[in-house]
């Protein structure tokens, strides 16, 4: 259990409070869900409690589950095994779990009949068993990613709650972000040719660890920036390399980091990787600028998509006029993800609620490459926390995709882009919280112009 | 996928080879399981295949699900998603997988139709939707844990091959065995007092990262070492302390090392630490001693019991002969787990068929306290892959158990235990593999005795 003190317990009760506010006498029930074996069933991940349940208890209780009777909440919890302060240490009485949640513990087996013959909402688990378990609960079938028109009064409250993050969530991204700058500036000074990306790795991830943290996301570290979401860490790090390194804190609490720089690995970028560096920053600057309570997010993405645009023509990659160019999709072909997304217990926040936490009502995703991939479209309002995460790509998977490039015409001039093959993939995200006047950058004290980030590279 | 060159493609032949032998003409099927979510569908754990699968193909294929037929092995592969280039990478062509494996790959959409209205043999994956998927394609309930007797001679084909390591098995348990080695003599260095257990691990754990490897098991890193599979790190080390390290990589192929050493926070043991250290250091050299083939691997659990009765009368916290005091099960209180298990692709290996693995047929678990936490009891043979891990604890959860202690009467001198408080738990563990002349210690090359311990430890 992560250190709990009564700051911290007021902080989950009042939220549980908001709940019960929304929910009136519409009864619910969370599941924190169970730990998920790895190889064989003693043998288990790491346990990672639902964000849900982390948001209204605090704790990874594993297996436990909560039940809002329309009035109050109940926490049911497994009995502890005999031999279970042997081997794990003595658990929390069921008292000491009950005075440092401030809320009622009952054991497991009593839960089957507080819900029993009523209509009850929930939210999926994360993990299979836990489905199937409410499912036999509830009498219906629950499925991960499917939200019934019995669930979706709680499914709304929840993202109502999670979408503005209270005090002491924004001190759970502040923990995470200072985790997560030590990762960047480890990953940084740990950088020379010859060495692999997961030495890189290595250096960044051990800070977390050494902090009690882990990742809130597997870590992309590697010198093919241009596969967005890259798992291997194999490559040797070479003198002329790009290292992009997306990587992210998760507290013990479960609140997330989710920053991204890109740095050169001898310590010097040369003059086309500055030059196309630059052009991100920018759009991150104004990006970030242009977060302010009430702009739409998605005009955030065209934001940035026109600052890149307009970059790119300055260099003759692109030619045309940037605003239309980012509409029709040219810059898309560079730049194929989304500016960002919701950031809170989930890296995605509320991912598991698919669009419905993203989108506001009456929003859909775009059909068309690129826009497509933005996870995130309402009007920005204090107290949300986003990311914003330009980039620019040379991806074959894109470029050499006669279908998708179509569109460009002669918009695109390859041979100039070949100039800059010394750039894979460049990419720059920081973690930005909407306040009354405007933004704040949690992720602001790590390197990130040209000149802090080759003073912070080994090379 | 990890490098896989020709030698190793036909490592995996040769015991698909053999485990066709021992089928016959009796169809099976093994799946690789799939990768499972975190927090939300997205974000997935890091990825391990099923331990079988493993053994059989080498690679980490996500979903793949072989079949053999009665004749031959076929591997279906979920087909390649659209935006899979760009997001994670080319993935591997059918062609290339089949020339890697030596095995003709097929699309997983065709796998129904290979098994449908027949009598397939399978074994549960560690996922269970995984379970769920072969259970729809049996018309069966597969159930994690559980042989049904269609799936016995699969079972029993399977132990019988990975009981004894071929020369590839072996060469990854190196593998594993030096990047242990490498982590324990980090951690050994990055000990002193005042940091905490957290910052240890990290050191340990980055060795493995640094290779691109894993953890084989969550480690255990903590001055409370009485607490035998402690997962808490936020203990600060204090001077005086023991640290215990219970810490092993995992290969990319999937192979595990499992290694526990114990040192002192200052770098120097207290004559009380030293005298017990010494007690279950003799224990494990006889232990080591005692594995040769054709011993049962009970007797060597019972003469580490023995030998720490011995030592334990010589300080006088016994009483009574060290043989009786180990049979009547008073030793157990002080080492209440079993001497060791199986090493092979899992830490514990096959513990995903129970004791069908670790016990020989004939033999069952003994209900008393100590002995029925012996995971392996078999005769040892030449290729089996086994820790030796006594240890001495002084573990609040068994001495202040009267029913369980009623057993020592007069034979446990506690006002003289009491004089050894500055040591909570101690273990010593090392992988050890059975050769025809007697054993080979794998991890031989990390400091053990008292003086390569202390000069380990920065203190």
């Amino acid at each position: 259990m992560p250190p709990f003190d009564s700051q911290s317990r007021q902080a989950h009760e009042a939220r549980r409070a908001r709940l019960a506010t929304l929910l009136g006498k519409r009864p619910a029930l969370i599941a924190a869900g169970l730990p998920r074996p790895r190889n064989y069933a003693a043998n288990l991940y790491p346990y990672r409690a639902s964000s849900h349940f982390l948001y209204l208890f605090g704790q990874p209780l594993r297996g436990a589950v909560a039940v809002y009777d329309g009035a109050a909440f109940t926490l049911y919890l497994p009995e502890p095994q005999p031999d279970q302060a042997l081997w794990e240490g003595v658990p929390p009485s069921f008292e000491d779990v009950a005075a440092a949640t401030g809320c009622p513990v009952r054991p497991l087996a009593r839960l089957p009949a507080s819900v029993r013959g009523r209509a009850v909402a929930t939210l999926s688990a994360p993990d299979v068993e836990t489905c199937l378990e409410q499912s036999r609960l509830l009498g219906r079938e629950i499925r991960r990613g499917v939200i019934d028109v019995l669930d979706a009064p709680l499914a709304d409250a929840m993202i109502e709650l999670r979408l503005h993050h209270d005090a002491a969530a924004v001190a759970e991204l502040r923990l995470a972000a200072e985790a997560t700058a030590e990762a960047h500036r480890a990953g940084m000074a740990a950088t020379r040719p010859g060495r692999t990306a997961s030495a890189v790795r290595a250096a960044m991830e051990s800070v977390f660890i050494a902090r009690g943290m882990t990742c809130a996301y597997p870590s992309i570290v590697t010198p093919h920036g241009e596969v967005l979401h890259s798992e291997r860490y194999d490559h040797e790090l070479c003198d002329g390399d790009l290292l992009l390194a997306d990587v992210g804190a998760e507290t013990p609490g479960g609140w997330a980091g989710d920053v991204t720089r890109t740095w050169p690995v001898s310590g010097h970028f040369s003059s086309t990787q500055r030059e196309l560096y630059e052009v991100v920053l920018e759009a991150q600057r104004r990006a970030i600028a242009g977060v302010t309570p009430g702009t739409r997010y998605r005009n955030v993405h065209l934001l940035a998509a026109q600052s890149l645009a307009s970059g790119l023509v300055d260099l003759g990659i692109l030619r045309g006029n940037p605003i239309e160019l980012a509409a029709d999709g040219v810059v898309a072909l560079l730049f194929p993800h989304g500016i960002g997304h919701l950031l809170g217990l989930d890296v995605h926040d509320m991912e598991d609620l698919g669009d419905r936490a993203g989108y506001a009502p009456g929003r859909e995703r775009a059909k068309e490459f690129g826009l497509r991939a933005l996870r995130l479209d309402r009007d920005l309002q204090p107290g949300m926390a986003i990311t914003i995460e330009p980039g620019i790509y040379l991806a074959p998977a894109i470029l050499e995709d006669e279908a998708l490039t179509r569109v460009a015409g002669d918009r695109l001039d390859r041979k100039r882009l070949a100039a800059f093959a010394d750039v894979r993939g460049i990419r720059i995200e920081d973690d930005v919280l909407v306040t009354e006047s405007g933004r704040e950058v949690l992720t602001d004290a790590i390197p990130k112009s040209i000149s802090a980030v080759e003073a912070a590279v080994a090379g």
